[in-house]
């Protein structure tokens, strides 16, 4: 790499994170028992469940997982910078006899677990973090939520909100914000999210060719990593949001004090464009 | 499909677009000379060019890729829900060699020009559409600028606000806003997105193997629709947003009049989630 290139990439780095916070960064090992591993043909995604937020969710979602109920899915709706949809291509009546789930979409809000990020943000009042998971919530309502940032991974449902099956999403695009308090996010991504942008799009524009069904992505396997064979196993940390090291590092993103920024944008943050990492230890 | 699916794939297709609307759609087409088609391995990116907005750079732009200057050159900076950014990797006497742009990132306010989609967005006063393209702007300031939705595709540069030369990114995830009126944006995705989310990324996770240089995604070509053989040009079509069907659209989507939206979301529209649809005729 040329010293151009280097400086290019420096100055578009410095938007990213201060190499000061960096070396600070406190990670919190995630329990194998709370990551669910989706191989697709080209790589892994997991996910981080969040069964504080939708136990049941995740207790239905980890039960259908060990019984193999994902295995040979399509991802049959796939939309570019919305959603990535999959469950099982089964019969009517098979599908009439799926388990159906109670929403669980909010919480009674406790503020002091939330690491605050905005405030008036454009969808809630005020915007934060729970255990690297992006909230939102509401004071007069008293009541918090699992925003539909990047990543998420929640339920789909017909019409009525206790509707959902099994049949889930991935959003890839922009926040569907509308979507908050009105589908359950049970988690998110925090590995391979690079391998959710390469399924295949099954919704194409007006005049392109329709994508064959037989094309669909499909899911090799999903099971928790605590039942991967102990080879197969590795350690997800993600940064913790609660330490002072991520707190210190909001206000530095706020502040922008890099000199690239010779012009400070507003001092606010979109919760969704927060990062918040993962690392992997094999 | 079976009619679960269909039936869960009719909700969630109910968030994005009512059918009636999508009927009435009215259509701009794009004139070939605005129209960069950018080859990569995996298939073709095109984007509309914004002279309106940014003049010198589109103008240097198409200059560039009429040279040949963007043929063979990598994606060096792919960091996933951030940017997938591109140069020549040359030597720091070319480098320093090359023409230096003035930044056009804003420009006077004209207010009707402007199809009005949010006030009081978190980080703008008003957002909305010109000829597709996602605006914001502030009468305090008396400015209207093009904002960082995913896709927009925009001139790198060092920290200097006129030290753009070729290298240039394209938006992958979650708006950073915070670029907004800080950097030239001067087109936007409106064909193959896919294919631009499909492009390697070259930073990976702590603990995970860095990417090989030579795994880069290389530009096997760019060159403007017009430039191309007869037999290899299409026929792109945007969404007019200055329509009475792309407003009517917007009324609904604020409203969320589907019965899916069994508790309404709050009435306010995210610019960057509103898609703005491409056909093509080829």
């Amino acid at each position: 790499m040329t010293k151009s290139l280097i400086k290019h990439a420096i100055a578009l780095g410095a938007l990213l994170l201060s190499p000061q916070t960096l070396a600070d960064t406190q990670w919190r090992t995630v329990s194998p028992e709370k990551l669910m591993v989706m191989t697709l043909p080209h790589g892994q995604v997991v996910f981080e469940l969040a069964p504080q937020f939708a136990p049941n969710h995740v207790k239905h979602f980890a039960e259908l997982a060990s019984k193999g109920h994902y295995d040979n899915n399509t991802f049959y709706r796939v939309i570019d910078g919305f959603v990535a949809q999959v469950g099982p291509g089964q019969s009517e009546e098979a599908s009439a006899k799926e388990k159906t789930l109670a929403i669980e979409s909010e919480w009674t809000l406790d503020s002091s677990a939330i690491t605050s990020i905005q405030s008036n943000d454009l969808f809630a009042e005020q915007t934060g973090f729970i255990d690297g998971f992006a909230v939102a919530s509401d004071s007069k309502d008293n009541k918090a939520w699992l925003t539909h940032c990047p990543g998420v991974v929640a339920m789909a449902r017909g019409n009525e909100p206790d509707s959902a099956t099994s049949h889930f999403y991935i959003t890839n695009g922009q926040a569907p914000r509308y979507l908050d308090r009105i589908m359950t996010v049970f988690g998110r991504v925090v590995y391979g999210m690079d391998n959710v942008q390469a399924i295949k799009r099954t919704s194409v524009i007006e005049g392109d060719k329709p994508v064959d069904a037989k094309d669909y992505t499909p899911i090799l396997s999903m099971q928790l990593m605590s039942s991967l064979p102990k080879a197969e196993q590795f350690v997800i940390q993600i940064e913790d949001t609660n330490s002072k090291a991520f707190k210190d590092k909001i206000v530095d993103r706020r502040a922008r004090p890099h000199a690239f920024f010779y012009k400070k944008p507003p001092p606010v943050l979109d919760v969704c464009q927060v990062p918040v990492r993962s690392k992997v230890i094999r």
